[in-house]
């Protein structure tokens, strides 16, 4: 297959990912706590299908366009797990006419605008910010929770459901141990939340997850749903923090090498930002935009047991708009000629595949996604 | 216009684009230099026709698919300032065949490749690294240089134009004097390898160019092309590096804020990674993803006078796939309501183009780029 790469290409590992998403499925499952996906990753029906395949019926996604998309290849209990942007409006009314909407709201202002301009019956969910300083109530003001409820039981298409948060700052921790306890603080911090509003008679779910903390911890705790996303693919930044191993990663991005430079340990690849994207990963002390493996194993003949080795020392050290500089040591740098692929693990896969827009199947079968079909 | 607005929006204004074009056309022109503008800022086929109409015949672009979009759109002079990807001599062969394609070589490996594989005639261009450590072969190594010469010399259909470099390291300069400094000395490495190679009995045309260069030196230099491409927008990048005023910039991005935190001196707008880019721009001490601005006189009536003022400390200091986190201090972040829209200049806009596929005009229009009709 690979001489048909002609430019940066996302192949993935299908028989890979759909471990990753059975994997979730059980563990939620065996814990009865329900599964609402975080579908921002993978952004693609055909993913989507493998989802379904294993009995999950409820979405979430980051906007109204995704929303849209995914309700448009048939999902019809979607979660836009984004504070409701205000002038979509009436793209919400629409969408919750014909199938299960939930939105997310975090101010008395919000609230109001919503209840005077939506008509369609939804779900609304309170964001909590458990610490993360992103959106949301501070989980330490449950006080205005508790006003947002209020006004919320006085409009009975807004179907006040639970609290929400997600747990953004536990990207910031520096060992599994940390993402563990990272996880459980903020369950406990949304079950004081929901304590407080019990105090008060209303009953309120809670919503949490994050790829981190639902893979790593056993015992997810007395949640009611999790919504982890990146898991599917996983990524550079899961595997450095020790999320996962490589052979979990489902996802690498193929660059031709156009320049090498055995002077400079760099080679030059056609693979910038505006395939990447520009996010990084801390790698020691150094910020790398992916990693560089090796894939053993990629046959169409065996096309899923492909075997990925990280390259020692094999980091993405620049990118400008169509430029990626590899930092590579001898003797990887010495067995690559100019038009060779190289693969990468990149730092963060949701903005590679936004970036992209399509996958390539290990047996050469594209995969679009929703920025194609736009 | 704004009510229309619903979600991260690149406002273009149209007359200040055309302004922008238009010095840049007469500076070329007035110091008898080839103007061959970089289309991989703007991408669109509609804002070539400016260029166009300005009299520009030939232009440099970054991948072979931007050279099939714009070849679509009738341009047939065209340059892929791009190490030659040697995946797709296919696609240059074919294109060859139509229009005026120049290519760039910097290795004997490429250079023998391309001489076995390409059929059509093409314009080769030398790529020199001017000490920018990003691709093409060193300034100071000219022999190196006449090596591809003499290979390229023997095979007719690839013509050898010329030397050509990106001088990517002016925007290390921390001064508009430093770019100025920066300018003139790739200029004169470019001249001494062209020197070396006419001592060898070879002509060669030099071709340079970036938009902090091209827009602060009154004097270009004995060179012979220029190929900048930002200058047609310019953004928070060239503004902090005093390349140009406010005023010059031509392209701001409008994002509805959906949360308001006056106790953190924040606000979350609708607008992260996946719209913006997560390239960065210093300013004082701090990376920000885009400055805050804000824009007076912006109507239907008179739609193409806008001005731009900078708000002091309004920053983009954190984005996640679709959430942007803005420092505002008061009382800008006062003035604020959930929904409204706020105005950014992107820190680098190229990448924000290549992010949101299209431009709204300030009176309502909507203008394509290639990731749109692909």
């Amino acid at each position: 297959m690979s001489p048909q790469i002609v430019k940066p290409t996302i192949l993935i590992n299908v028989e890979q990912a759909k471990r990753n998403i059975q994997r979730m499925v059980e563990k939620a499952r065996g814990q009865g706590i329900r599964f609402r996906p975080h579908f921002k990753t993978h952004q693609s029906a055909a993913i989507g299908e493998w989802f379904r395949q294993a009995g999950v019926t409820a979405i979430t996604v980051s906007s109204l366009e995704m929303a849209q998309y995914f309700a448009r290849h048939g999902w019809d209990d979607i979660t836009i797990a984004f504070p409701a942007n205000l002038r979509q409006v009436r793209g919400f009314d629409e969408l919750a006419r014909s199938l299960h909407l939930g939105l997310l709201v975090e101010s008395i202002e919000t609230v109001e605008y919503l209840a005077n301009h939506l008509t369609a019956a939804m779900d609304v969910w309170i964001e909590i910010d458990d610490g993360t300083n992103r959106s949301g109530v501070r989980w330490d003001c449950p006080e205005k929770v508790s006003e947002l409820v209020k006004i919320l039981q006085s409009h009975s298409h807004l179907r006040t459901v639970g609290l929400l948060t997600h747990a953004g700052r536990i990207y910031r921790a520096g060992s599994p141990a940390e993402i563990k306890r990272i996880y459980h603080e903020t369950v406990e911090r949304m079950i004081m939340v929901r304590q407080f509003l019990t105090g008060q008679g209303y009953a309120l779910d809670i919503s949490v997850g994050d790829t981190p903390g639902c893979t790593l911890c056993a015992d997810l705790g007395p949640v009611d749903e999790i919504r982890p996303g990146n898991f599917v693919l996983y990524d550079a930044m899961q595997l450095i923090m020790g999320v996962c191993k490589t052979n979990d990663i489902a996802a690498i991005v193929a660059c031709p090498v156009v320049a090498i430079y055995p002077e400079r340990g760099e080679v030059v690849i056609y693979g910038g930002a505006v395939h990447l994207s520009k996010d990084t990963v801390k790698v020691i002390d150094q910020n790398v935009y992916g990693l560089v493996a090796t894939v053993k194993g990629m046959k169409r003949s065996q096309p899923d047991h492909p075997r990925i080795s990280l390259v020692n020392g094999g980091y993405v050290t620049r990118l400008t708009q169509e430029h990626g500089v590899v930092a590579l040591p001898e003797p990887a740098l010495r067995r690559l000629k100019v038009g060779d692929l190289l693969y990468l693990i990149p730092a963060h896969v949701c903005l590679t595949v936004s970036a992209l827009g399509e996958y390539c199947s290990m047996s050469g079968e594209i995969i679009n996604t929703m920025n194609v079909e736009l």
